[in-house]
């Protein structure tokens, strides 16, 4: 449940109100990043940016819009603000070089940044953040080659890690997934345009359609003549994050191809069946849970029930009275319906454990409440190894599955009993036969690229 | 002057932080209200407030919450802003007078508001909002009697109408009830001090304990001698506006004693029973049709499923494309899970309908996802009469059932068939065995007080 | 130099308009109250408000004024915000009475705020704010006329002290002044239209033509058929405020007829006869010093010399480093210019000496420039009583000559002599012959009006 | 790229409070740059940035200054922030590089900036602003120098045109001052710190002694060691900006060792000499015009007026009424003093005349507010050619002196005569005997470095 994502992107090409469908986009977008938002668009052969602070909606008014005229755009939502300085922490990132402006956005992590810099440094360039889009621009910038799509190439050679990238030139789009596709980036078709974003929700709010993914390690170039394909890294087996349908991706939406409802859903059947218990209501921990649990309840034939109630309106910050309240942190955001609870034997589902102090408290709260018995059921397997691909999760000695066995577990976060999914139904709800398809590497340790040289796996 | 929505109360008396437990009270309210909010506190006789346009944690920050110091204190969230003057727009109401300084907030519409006001300003009062709590703050100052409690009691003589009402003066806190009850308000106890709020979710989230509804007709008085109770009206029989149940309230509050979510689930599978249909999947209008499609869906057999994805980053604004998007209004909202809808008869599943305008779109949008048939299926009867007692309902012609049967609304809304829950079915919801124990207008046309002139019910 | 003053107030009728001629009128009586204000308009009968805190330009944008429509408004600015509430704090203060919507701004002071404010409360009357403006609205509602002009008259019968009124009603703009015409209020033409202001720069920057002042008593009812002049009390010797132009007002002014430069210069001409000493340079303390600097200069024959630089951007606040800097306060607004001062005897001219304070620090800081001799010179005599009549002053044991003789302050303020304009001579720059013409309370304590029972003369 | 205004730089080391020290230096330059402001700090071999949009007072808060610790700071503050994104206007710049974080602040222009940049671009260099400041950090980085002393003197040898920069390391603090010293720079001494300032106004206001101006083309190095200086360049004559004495500086600032105040008096006498004219009042278009009109009327014997008010309380913005006003946009900051005017012969003073637009309205302005006579005199000579060195000037298309005589500018403006200081008068003012110690550019076309390509002299 904390979890968090690192950041959605948007694009279309060629489209006459580029910047707003873009806006638009960032909008349904918004759950992959609260912190800042950004939209670079297109005119003429010349670029606009504008980024800011907080939501998509409080960012983008008419005005700021009408600064972005053009036909092409791309747009970005950003988690966090590592650093606190609006300038560096915010996408895109628009530089002037040797092709021209360039505007970059990126999700995903890359796993040499530290070298890529460390070298550029050497030979003189400076940084004035710590993305690592800028990185990519130099990298691109320093590339033999005199023409950007080439030199784009090259830098891509260089980088190892997890990316989907969109680049808006003084002339083009491009569109680029990293050969093991970690991050999802969907292509769609609006009119005559076309249109690229993180999860295929945006098109729906567009009426877009969706037609494919860009593939692993491809790189789609827009320009006046259309669009080209381009597979410039040796093929390997893709190994898409399985965290997006685990709990990132809106329910809503396709990730990867598959429905993220269906999968999450089936994660709940086959969570049944592997850890059955006999119990009154199936509750979901809310909003992240509810489709597994819906499965649970299902296969289970338990009652589905809406125990925890999540305050919606729940604001950045909130005051505590000096005199404390009692789970204070969760109430805000859940209150147990007593009604329901008491007496009542009780499944929580969530979708994953991490820490484990959330989830202490919410099986508190719901024992308070009246709850007859706890039993906590995670529909993923227990989270043993931090993610270096774009995810946002803690080191690994802070993550309670890596050093605890699912007793321990129990006893910390006091249920009666815990339940994970296990690997192999987890595969088995992506339809994953092989168990090859996706990263599993936060539940495995088998890192398909290896972490940076700092990084605690 | 227009109707006003829903407004929440909170008030705490004698806390040390009575401030900031109103604001987190207020914060659990914030579902009846987010267009303005105030609080105003009292210490050492001297009484403080702060009001402003927006989210109850936008305005009350750290140092704001510091300048309202002491041991009782009221606060309101309020839904519409009239006229647009925050300073008559927002309550709490603070005015010196006979009685010191009196603050005052309020939940209802008085129906006689005019005539008072007319009579008030015929001897020389003078208003400077159009808001009730000026009129009955008047009608005190005005009053025979010399202390605040009884000239509260002469001015509740001529009010008419809907009202929960806190008050705050130098020295004591009153709640007040209305002889009808229209607008709950439920007393609880918070350690050594006494609470009261519109719903029981904000004594949840502070933890205090739900010690009983405020009755109708009751006056409670609380000071250094603690709390007395007086019932200065006429006995009568209670109508509590049962339109709380069906839609507003927070499905884990309690009100008027009863589970909201509780009632809600029934009236879902009364509606199964009463309309049943030969469907795939009962698919609820998030959030508002949850509890009844999850009853409906028990009683019923036929799977739930949430085909209907709500976006919670729904800011005030929005701005669409000259392009038009076809339901984009509703499409910003809600999202269609295309692949659970596909060639799926579907049972969608509202708590009522009043315009009908939306349900329109989202029966379009349902289809347009590819569902085979639509069901709409409403938890309440049809809403054919306006709203006097503090619901902000449109005026009689403009509501969809005033002057449509079932096969007209069926066809306007272009669902296969549509069926609403009957009047008996709502009453046998509510337990109100003789249908005599709520306010049932808006669905019958019997209003328990005569709305004003102007009115047209 | 640290009088302030409390407001300033515009209006126009029939303006096409008004309220955008009404923000410009403000725009110049800036300099009369930073904090707050306040625009209403009248557009067919209907009356539309505006007010905020802070300065004019930053309150009434553009989509504002366009809030503001029809052909009449009054506005007005204020410079404190007593009990920190913007909706009580700031004008114009509008009400729904017996006479329909009525909205009034005013500047000045009454006397007897207290005992109608008791005598209205006793009668049940309520106030929302400690304003005289609500106080003046309440007796015209409570009148026994059954017309709004004959209801002010009742109304002014009973309030005293220092009132220029503006009033606008549904159909009228009503200008008023009290008998003695503490506060200054001029009439103009603006092509067919009346505007009324404060002072005269207004009409300037609106390329209206100066009239003449509203007089003393008298009444000025503006409505669709022209103007009329009403003088409802009986005759009295008028006392128009003489700090108006010692300080107060614009130097581009006419008030009450007279230049402010012209008379400013004036008492700077005698004070040099009065005190003349040898010197060799004059410097004024900016900007309230410059007219009446350049009047010693002019008559002592020595040299004017701008000394002190004022900063211009001086914010609302400024953080102080924790090893503190010499007379901080003053240095953030006044810098003196060493190589002008150093090794000069100087003489220093301001305009008023209230606590002395900011003097001592100004003395200081131009000695540490190098000055050989500072001699003070005030263009005023002895501030020795508070004002109660609209001018915000310290209470009488906070004025340095309230208990000190001129040597005292001297030493006080370690000036090397201080002279201060004579009350004959003040009275000879107002050309006030006899000296009867102007209110000179706060030099002589001969109150006109009696203060407040509460206030210390 | 647009020419940039003036800006002005502060920095102090090694103080305590070194940020509050530099808010508080930047504050005194506030009318060297309105748009932006932004300090950085270092602490521990860190360092600290915060840049925003504005006034320093509102960007600067107690709580951002606490975000700013250590004991050495350099800050900036901006006139125009062309482009129109806050992250690239605002300086100080930052980046990390080859010698650790840099960050740089500069006030003037670089002239040959398009050429260094594109052969930087070329070499695989991208920029993020159209800042100078970046050109120069980029060319630090890739100099081959390895420590950041010597790759500042590489750098250098590349750079051409004016630059007074500040520079903060992780360990340092550089001072710079190009080779002809185009822009000011201030060494003071505030306790055992050193400080730095475009101007000695900001050393008054903290406190500090001036020591003497950073010389032309010195680098002053600061770090654990004390304070060395460098002259990396070849000897030039040095070139000081004329026009920080005919316009751009506090008149209480020393500048180049001169007194402001002083230099401008001169010239004011010395125009009485060149440009005698018979009238009755000598009045200065304010604030610029102030102490060249005190010279000229002290040598001419003609009494000094302040016949135009000017408003202190201009906001940004302000709404003209569609019935426009003769003169809006000077009357809204100007207002002529009628009684002073009318009937007389003025003579009025102003600094300099670049467009002529504005002066065209204050003699309109003037003669309306019913002067006899006009005589318009200039305290510098025609300016007949644009600068490059960091003065925001018109091309030279727009300079009404490039194409005009004097008869044509007298006709232009509507004045009665016109009279300008000759620049032999302006070189005695500034007492440089044989005319070659400033830089006259903008009077004379004689560029003592080459002014850039595009650039239209």
């Amino acid at each position: 449940m904390a979890f968090k994502d690192e950041c959605g992107v948007f694009g279309c090409w060629p489209e006459l109100e580029a910047s707003k469908q873009t806006y638009l986009g960032l909008y349904a977008l918004q759950h992959r990043g609260q912190e800042a938002a950004g939209i670079c668009s297109r005119d003429e052969g010349k670029l606009y940016l504008h980024k800011g602070l907080g939501h998509v909606a409080d960012i983008f008014t008419g005005p700021v819009l009408e600064q972005l005229p053009g036909d092409g755009a791309i747009g970005h939502t950003r988690y966090s603000t590592t650093g606190g300085n609006v300038a560096s922490a915010a996408q895109p990132f628009l530089v002037q070089g040797r092709f021209g402006q360039v505007a970059l956005c990126h999700n995903g992590n890359l796993t040499n940044t530290e070298q890529l810099r460390s070298r550029l440094i050497q030979s003189g360039q400076v940084f004035t953040s710590p993305s690592d889009s800028e990185v990519i621009l130099a990298l691109i910038n320093r590339a033999s080659a005199d023409n950007l799509e080439d030199a784009l190439l090259e830098a891509l050679e260089q980088v190892q890690g997890a990316y989907s990238i969109l680049l808006l030139t003084e002339t083009q789009l491009l569109a680029v997934r990293d050969p093991y596709g970690f991050r999802p980036l969907s292509l769609g078709k609006l009119g005559s345009a076309f249109v690229f974003s993180s999860e295929t929700c945006a098109f729906d709010l567009l009426g877009a359609e969706y037609v494919r993914e860009v593939a692993p390690g491809e790189v789609l170039i827009l320009d006046r003549d259309g669009m080209r394909s381009r597979f410039p890294h040796p093929q390997i087996r893709p190994k898409p994050c399985v965290f997006e349908h685990v709990y990132f991706s809106r329910p809503d939406s396709l990730v990867y191809g598959l429905s993220v409802m269906g999968t999450r859903r089936e994660m709940g059947r086959l969570l049944a069946q592997r850890h059955p218990v006999e119990a009154d209501l199936v509750v979901p921990v809310p909003d992240s849970g509810v489709s597994a649990a819906l499965g649970y309840a299902e296969r289970s034939g338990i009652p589905f029930e809406f125990g925890l109630i999540r305050n919606h309106y729940v604001g950045r910050t909130f005051i505590e009275p000096r005199q404390s309240i009692r789970s204070f942190g969760v109430k805000v955001k859940l209150n147990p319906v007593r009604e329901l609870l008491k007496g009542k034997r009780v499944v929580l589902v969530d979708d994953s454990l991490v820490r484990g102090t959330t989830s202490r408290k919410i099986v508190q709260m719901v024992r308070a409440a009246g709850a007859a018995e706890v039993h906590m059921r995670i529909s993923s397997p227990p989270t043993t190894h931090s993610c270096f691909y774009g995810i946002d999760t803690p080191s690994r000695d802070h993550l309670l599955a890596a050093s605890r066995g699912v007793e321990q577990i129990r006893a910390f976060i006091g249920a009666d009993s815990v339940g994970y999914l296990t690997l192999e139904d987890l595969q088995a709800s992506m339809k994953d036969l092989d168990g090859q398809g996706f990263c599993y590497a936060c539940f495995t340790g088998d890192y398909p690229v290896p972490p940076p040289p700092g990084g605690r796996p």
